[in-house]
């Protein structure tokens, strides 16, 4: 596969762009046109550069409303186009997009179209150039890929075939199976884009709301195997542009945009007939469970207080390293003050199981994702380790699931509780992380995404957006089937709330868990009583209920499939722990509850320093003295 | 006019929320249930609070989902409304915003939703409160306002009226003009909000892109208009969300939000048969010039320097303030050096001419904008000064035109060439500011566009979106219909580009403009090779012309209406000077230049730090010894 990347998709000069394309592993970019007028290059320099990199340039972009005018502009867009002709042979690249017509067409018919199309050709050819018409989803006339294969079939000319854009052809909702019907050989160009569904204009969803190949939720893998059923060899490019790349560092952006290419064409191999020729990565299923988490910070302690406050046990301190083991069931805490000076504590890995960790670790690898070095002794167990888009390493480890497996790197740790002991822990009932709720800055979203599931093998979930005092959260749960690993995804807002991440554990008895918590010195976060009242109205609990669920802030949420009751800790650092009890089938996580959470945290936030003192009640205690909830 | 907002349109607790309302000088606020919710406040000290404030609490919203459903689902939602009855009654709100059903809805009939509105409106009744009925845009059955109100009229409880809301009814584009036909009575409350066109799903739109009155596309005189004649003298309350306000200060949100209010009452009094008893503030027209444009910086001897160069001359130094002024025609600039330590130049100034400035000065004071306080001595002119919300000072001066008059506040400068010398500037045809182009960063832009519409009287023209390499930026003109004043406003890009703003100036031939100034030492932007291939691709320039405008650097476009001809300096700090000729009725700001013209700039930031050598070609020369150009 002959894998190319439009210069539009990344930022920075056009040298920068080429020199990221190569970089990240394309055979070839498409020039857009735009970036060689802006750039110092002369276009002899451009074809020099390409050929040091070991770049084909495999297409030049765009040239607009060539088809269906009158004669007269007919003849000035014959010169126009002559003029980008002898540009091109200055660069050296063979083919030319010509899309169709969304402006100064005034002629409704394939005939004229096609009859233009050939004068084109018969130019192009003169030039040694080829052209590859395509149509855009709001061209005036031509909006749909199969007239413009009709318009190109009529052409009849060796110089004129179709690019086929699947942006383009999805976002109307085409069938792609008709790219079958066209010959191989007609087919000049592919390019893919991705992009979100949404109900937008076609213009506006296209240029700012294109994604890479698996970040969005078009169908390629279909697509693509249509495409390389017709027999089409040539280029696989792509051509996205949202606002998110073009702000983002052109390397960065060329690395995932290459990933998530050799993740579709492996794909797209396995599971559609005839693709067996695309190159394949290795497979690694999903993971079965989470090994563990692990919070990172200059001085652990405070995070330790509140393990013990609800019932986990620690398992010991590592024998090379200043890293501390806490565990309940299958909930393993990992504590690491090892070259965190300065760090308050946040969430700084995740390990995940795998049945064929081998493999896993070969899919990681190959898709590309960066290694983290961890530094071993003899006998200690080498965990291979990456790290996520959006900052946070991930260990891959063997296991069939995070409840029953006991992993080899316990053993590592020594002088704590043994690991099948601690009673209290097991009345309370924690026995594993429920989830572990994520955040990523709106840059890195949509490529963590990608790499949880095009990478990581975990699905999509559903997508919300949670009301902060802030602004508003988007969310997107990333999960396995079976729910064993569920990591909500949140979008970090831009301004106000803090970048905080949380470990959700999942216990039998929540409102147990609370009693022992809070008999142990462990505050909640604090709930209003407004929340209480609102329970009351919207899901009719009786009294003796809702009374314990306020006397623990325990707070409630209800489905058809089930319930749901969860309190929160309090933030140490930037992190804080939820517990989590599921009844019945309930597969949710409380989100009408979470901008509850939100303001209580921020309430918090603000009382120590007193920001507002006229728009607030008066306070008189400080930061060490907190304020005392009447329920406990 | 009773002024309120809902709580949902401000970010913060709902104690800030009510706060803000009440500084801001709303007479009330719809409390937003989800905000009460998540408040630490009970209903009674939520009370008590708006009672310190003065502020009314207008509504209690929303309820949902209430009517069209089945008879047993009806039970459960008069249970759930009673709570909510008993909630108001503690907080001493008076009426429920009830939206129509979006989920549960069964029964598509007027006469059963209005039968069980009649329920719940005895009910309500049964507590001392009355049920607004709205009717959503994306209502399951009920999404027409004219619905709502044939519902509400069957329904015929003295407890059930309707509620009108502008996005619901402009979104549809149903036509508000059938709101005269509703009984003043029975028009229990109507929320404003305005959008920009967009074809975006009514949902997405509403719940993102909302904006105030006047910000967006809606016509909200008409709307206003139809509202008061129909006889409602309830609240005009404005429930907008979208996700910049969340994100912003209450306090600057509030102020904003009643601007926008009070300024579409004064213009719907004014416009509108019949809404003459609405609240006017003083008129005040357009601005008819512009009288200066200053510069501040600690040090302002660059930018005299390219002044001079640009055939501008020195008119003195103010008589009390280390102030300069240098001019050519009407083109004024003053040179500020006062107060400005460390700063590097920027533009900080505006001088607008109105024919009344009482009358300006009266309506921007009425409409709550900040004033800047300037100090003079005796003997001074006292120009009145305000503050823009994207930060720009703006000065009101009286006068008819920026180029015939001659301010009186040039006499408190001294020691310059006399104003009606500078035969040099003469030749070159400097003779006025042709347009000053202003960033906004994006959280203030609909603000900013609001402020020099709605209260300084500039009309929208066109907006666009310009290429940058690090994103797209937003870009909105601003100007009066003659264009003597004309202020094209950019979005200032989250990352990447550099806040620059600049100053254009007209003149009547920049080749001569431009070959005077490089002899002088001026090196303008330097403009790639390629784009002269490309001028010459696209408009099929004769070669001397296309020479000539190469070797000065100078740029071009052509539209249908004439031609434009215009040259960049380099950057001095944040400031940059632009020189432009305008050929027929070319009204543009050639548009397709400002890509190659942001790609120019970024070369030269990247210059002095060498930042990636190996991504660019190999450069010999530091920062002191620029490169030069072939051309010159």
């Amino acid at each position: 596969m002959h894998t190319s990347i439009a210069t539009v998709c990344l930022s920075g000069s056009l040298e920068e762009k080429m020199e990221a394309a190569a970089e990240a592993g394309f055979a070839g970019v498409e020039i857009f046109e735009p970036d060689l007028v802006a750039s110092e290059l002369t276009p002899e320099e451009v074809r020099a550069r390409a050929e040091r990199l070991g770049l084909a340039l495999d297409l030049y972009q765009p040239f607009r409303d060539f088809e269906g005018v009158s004669e007269e502009l007919l003849e000035d867009n014959l010169r126009r186009a002559e003029a980008r002709f002898r540009i091109m042979a200055r660069l050296g690249i063979g083919t030319v997009l010509v899309c169709s017509n969304v402006s100064t067409a005034t002629e409704d018919s394939d005939e004229v179209s096609a009859a233009q199309l050939r004068r084109l050709g018969e130019l192009a050819s003169a030039h040694g150039v080829r052209v590859a018409f395509e149509a855009l989803a709001w061209g005036r006339f031509v909006d749909d890929y199969r007239r413009a294969w009709r318009i190109v079939e009529l052409a009849d000319h060796p110089a004129v075939g179709t690019c086929l854009d699947s942006f383009h052809i999805l976002s109307r909702g085409h069938d792609p199976a008709g790219i079958e019907d066209i010959p191989a050989e007609k087919i000049f160009f592919v390019q893919l884009a991705d992009a979100p569904a949404l109900s937008l204009d076609v213009l506006s969803w296209s240029r700012h709301h294109r994604l890479f190949p698996g970040e969005g939720d078009f169908d390629l893998v279909t697509f693509l195997g249509h495409v390389v059923r017709s027999g089409y060899a040539g280029p696989i490019s792509l051509e996205v542009f949202n606002d998110i790349f073009r702000q983002t560092a052109s390397g960065a952006t060329a690395a995932q945009a290459h990933r998530t290419l050799v993740a579709l064409a492996d794909r797209t191999a396995r599971e559609q007939a005839g693709a067996e020729a695309l190159p394949t990565v290795p497979a690694a299923g999903h993971p079965v469970g989470v090994d563990f988490v692990e919070v990172r910070a200059e001085n652990t302690t405070d995070v330790e207080e509140v393990l013990d406050q609800l019932g986990l046990s620690f398992r010991g301190q590592h024998r090379s390293k200043p890293v501390r083991l806490w565990s309940a069931g299958g909930a393993r805490i990992i504590l690491n003050e090892q070259h965190a000076r300065g760090e308050r504590p946040h969430v700084a890995g995740m390990g995940l199981l795998y049945p064929d960790v081998d493999a896993a670790e070969a899919r990681v690898s190959t898709l590309g994702v960066p290694r983290v070095t961890r530094r071993i002794q003899a006998g200690e167990h080498r965990l291979p380790a990456f790290v996520s888009p959006q900052g946070v390493e991930l260990f891959l480890a063997a296991g069939e699931s995070d409840a029953t497996g006991r992993p080899g790197w316990i053993d590592e740790f020594e002088h704590g509780v043994p690991q099948d002991e601690g009673a209290e822990a097991g009345e309370a009932g924690v026995y594993a992380v429920d989830h572990l709720n994520l955040m990523s800055p709106w840059e890195t979203y949509d490529e963590t995404v990608h790499f949880c599931t095009g990478v990581l093998g975990l699905q999509k979930g559903t997508s919300t957006e949670v009301a902060s005092l802030h602004g508003l959260v988007r969310s997107r749960v990333l999960r396995t089937p079976d729910g064993a690993v569920r990591v909500p995804l949140n979008v970090l807002p831009a301004a106000g709330d803090q970048h905080t991440e949380h470990v959700a554990l999942a216990c039998d008895d929540v409102l147990a868990v609370a009693r022992r918590a809070q008999r142990r010195g462990m505050r909640p976060l604090p709930v209003p009583r407004n929340y209480y009242d609102d329970l009351e109205a919207r899901f009719g609990l009786t009294d003796t209920f809702l009374r314990s669920l306020r006397a623990h802030q325990v707070m409630y949420d209800r489905d058809a499939d089930g319930e749901f009751l969860h309190f929160y800790t309090r933030r140490v650092g930037g992190v804080f722990f939820e517990l989590v009890q599921r009844l019945g089938d309930y597969d949710g996580y409380g989100a009408a509850d979470a901008p509850i959470r939100l303001a209580a945290q921020a309430r918090l936030d603000a009382e120590p320093s007193q920001l507002s003192g006229s728009a607030r009640p008066p306070r008189r205690r400080g930061r060490s003295v907190p304020r005392q909830l009447p329920e406990w």
